[in-house]
């Protein structure tokens, strides 16, 4: 196996016990990426030089004698939507095509105090306002989209050039990507990981999290950049274990909730097999199943457009005041469209996310997590096309790759993206666990005992 | 001293050593009431004969022994906006007026199970949503307003029909009528007492409260409505202590924070004058003054208006479609004006509502209470006229009675307004103590002490 190819996991070994130094570590990332990201683009900017010289200050610890822990000379990539202090933060747009922040985000400093290398910034839509990640590929097919928001950070991650990518999640922008390149998205519990200093989409529904290539490492990840921030208003304070000491590998005992409705409806049918299969698996595992009917689900959708648009038009009132040109025209409307929103349409969606909250609670009365597919179709065009469902429904793929993601959105549950397998295309398809508030080990844990009895590869042959 | 001008308290004592009777009680204040209610006009709807049958019984449960507590056989007025099972509650408006519930609300179901005698339904602003009661008549001189919108409960206390009276307050409407009704108004903490079965103005700032004779008396009522419930999702789960505990009568210690701006301006000079006093009595019994500035002071108002507005339009949305001829016109705009409010202006409210708590918070780390006026004038006349201030400015009267009680509502905190003097023209003037959050117990004491140095009566000479 190539350097490039170990999980942070194995990395972290090799590093630990001085079989790999950081240095040749991040050597063997950049090699790769000079090879695979002419095609893929995961990069907005690719920070090589100052990822040398950290991971060279990181070898000399370990020759001293100084271990800072699994992320010790691991390379990552980072959001370009997080603050990363003297290298440029550029949200995806023009209108911050300036901007090189002088303070780290809070996640990435503490990437930076347990010795990771920052490979890069990775590209992301506009400010984050979109299910594709228009500047990326697919690295399992070039034509395809790397899905979005947190595009540039899955594909980077599928094609070798980071070990652990850093992602939001407002309306699925962990998970989607994660799903359409096969690798592992973990959007924690609303409020798990503090969102200081990334630029915000929607502060009621936006999440931080890990995109990482197996469950294991998503556990490493989360047991190291959550917890409680004051400077978050939403941050919660609430203990963090060590996730890794939940993952039992055993399913016996568990109560799968498989819904017979919404994740059921305007899904490809590969999609629909590979996450029965999936199901399947779990339960020669020992798990049980409980069909169950989403409660509310019409509701889950206008919920979250109806506080995700006003928000994004707040957050951007003054810039789009200023800056409207340099705003691309896709998200600049959205941006104007939400300014229409009368506040009581708002409030009325306040409400409603109360309701929906407490009918799933009690939904998650009688199982321990739900698992449905990650997003209704594999990766699809670059150009984002709209599909056409066989009963004759017609919605853009853009629309599509929200529609799964909602109900962890709206409800702020910790939801977890594991790849499941891939279409006769040789695309690949992910699904997600999602389970109750702050019990991110159970879903940790599913995944992980899950990803034991498959062998699918999280690196694509580019 | 006639069975109707005891307090709470005094009434308590009589029945629970059986020198006075619920039944002796109940027809005591119901004579009064045939007397002063052509005046005063306090209540909505009279509740004579239930309020008989049960005083009987519950001076039947006191003659085999059983005593249900200082509620036991006590008369309380209910502002119309709480629902009565089986007793119209119209909330002031032709709206609701064939509108008789099936169930108690929380508090009033709490009374009721402690043998408290309801007299009556009082009289309230259209829905809550003024300043003013326009059915009622200040009991120290009719021709001038008992404020609101909880003016009933405070008619009626100053005129010696209740003992007790309920109140809510999203904009003053506890403290504005016993400000200028010369009674005890508690604003309790945001979450301290439940409003399910309340009718709502603004579920951000609505809150329910007592209005009473005494400070003690408060205490006592506080110590009994208060307590989580679940089913109003703003309530909080912290414990109640008994609050007349913390009934000191001391001062010694006690910072005082006196504001140096924004209760200080466009103030009557009478109020200001009172207030001065207040705060020298207070000194004089060991406290200290910290003169401070009232960080944010400018955004207090039109923060709260932006968060009522909309939230009050979103509440009638459905009612205002079906029936918009039975509301009076003054609601009617106001709730019509509320529907344009663009969410983003609401957005921005509720995160300048977060800055205003921390800064204020901030400032509490250096007081135990902040003492001003309840009110920047003693009572208008009953057509709430405009009010010309010496530097020019204008504004209705209906608008200065909200300025100063605005910062208890944007910040949730606890505020007590306690009589403290009369204008030359006989009005009764309040002062506000306002607190730390859930520190009922600190303004009770402050204004227990200080009540205990004066000598005001709290019944008008009708």
């Amino acid at each position: 196996m190539e350097l490039h190819e170990l999980a942070l996991a194995e990395a972290a070994q090799s590093i630990r016990t001085k079989q790999v130094s950081p240095l040749e570590l991040t050597e063997a990332v950049l090699a790769r990426l000079d090879e695979v990201e002419p095609t893929v683009s995961a990069f907005a900017t690719v920070t090589a030089d100052l990822a040398i010289t950290t991971a060279k200050t990181l070898t000399d610890e370990i020759a001293l004698g100084t271990y800072r822990g699994p992320l010790h000379g691991v390379p990552v990539g980072v959001k370009d939507l997080y603050d990363t202090a003297g290298i440029p933060t550029m949200a995806g747009s023009q209108v911050l095509a300036d901007h090189v922040p002088t303070t780290d985000s809070a996640v990435t400093a503490k990437l930076s105090t347990l010795g990771a290398v920052m490979i890069g910034k990775t590209h992301t839509h506009e400010f984050a306002y979109g299910s594709l990640t228009p500047a990326s590929r697919n690295p399992w097919n070039p034509e395809r989209t790397a899905g979005g928001s947190s595009g540039g950070s899955a594909a980077a991650l599928a094609s070798g050039t980071i070990m652990v990518g850093l992602g939001t999640d407002t309306g699925g922008s962990i998970r989607t990507p994660a799903s359409v390149c096969g690798v592992v998205g973990l959007k924690p519990t609303y409020g798990r990981v503090s969102r200081r200093g990334i630029f915000p989409l929607s502060w009621s529904l936006d999440h931080a999290g890990p995109l990482t290539r197996t469950v294991e490492d998503a556990a490493i990840v989360l047991s190291h950049i959550a917890g409680h921030d004051p400077e978050d208003p939403a941050s919660a304070d609430v203990a963090v274990p060590d996730y890794t000491a939940s993952l039992k590998g055993d399913l016996t005992g568990l109560t799968i909730g498989v819904p017979v409705n919404y994740f059921t409806e305007h899904v490809d049918p590969e999609v629909m097999s590979i996450t029965e299969t999936a199901i399947a698996t779990m339960v020669s595992a020992g798990a049980h199943v409980r069909p169950l009917t989403i409660p509310l689900a019409s509701a889950l959708e206008p919920t979250e457009i109806s506080l995700l648009a006003p928000e994004a038009s707040a957050i951007h009132q003054y810039l789009l005041r200023e800056r409207a040109d340099r705003y691309g025209e896709e998200v600049r409307t959205l941006l104007e469209a939400g300014e229409l929103v009368p506040a009581t349409d708002y409030i009325r969606a306040l409400r409603a996310r109360t309701r929906i909250q407490h009918e799933i609670r009690d939904m998650f009365a009688d199982i321990d997590v739900l698992i449905a597919p990650s997003l209704p179709t594999p990766a699809v065009r670059l150009d984002g096309p709209v599909i056409r469902w066989p009963d004759g429904f017609v919605e853009p793929a853009t629309a599509a790759y929200v529609r799964f993601a909602a109900l962890g959105n709206v409800t702020g549950l910790p939801a977890l993206s594991v790849p499941a397998g891939f279409t006769t295309a040789g695309l690949p398809v992910g699904i997600q666990i999602i389970g109750r508030p702050f019990e991110e080990g159970t879903i940790l844990n599913v995944g992980y005992s899950y990803e034991a009895l498959t062998s699918w590869s999280r690196l694509a042959p580019l």
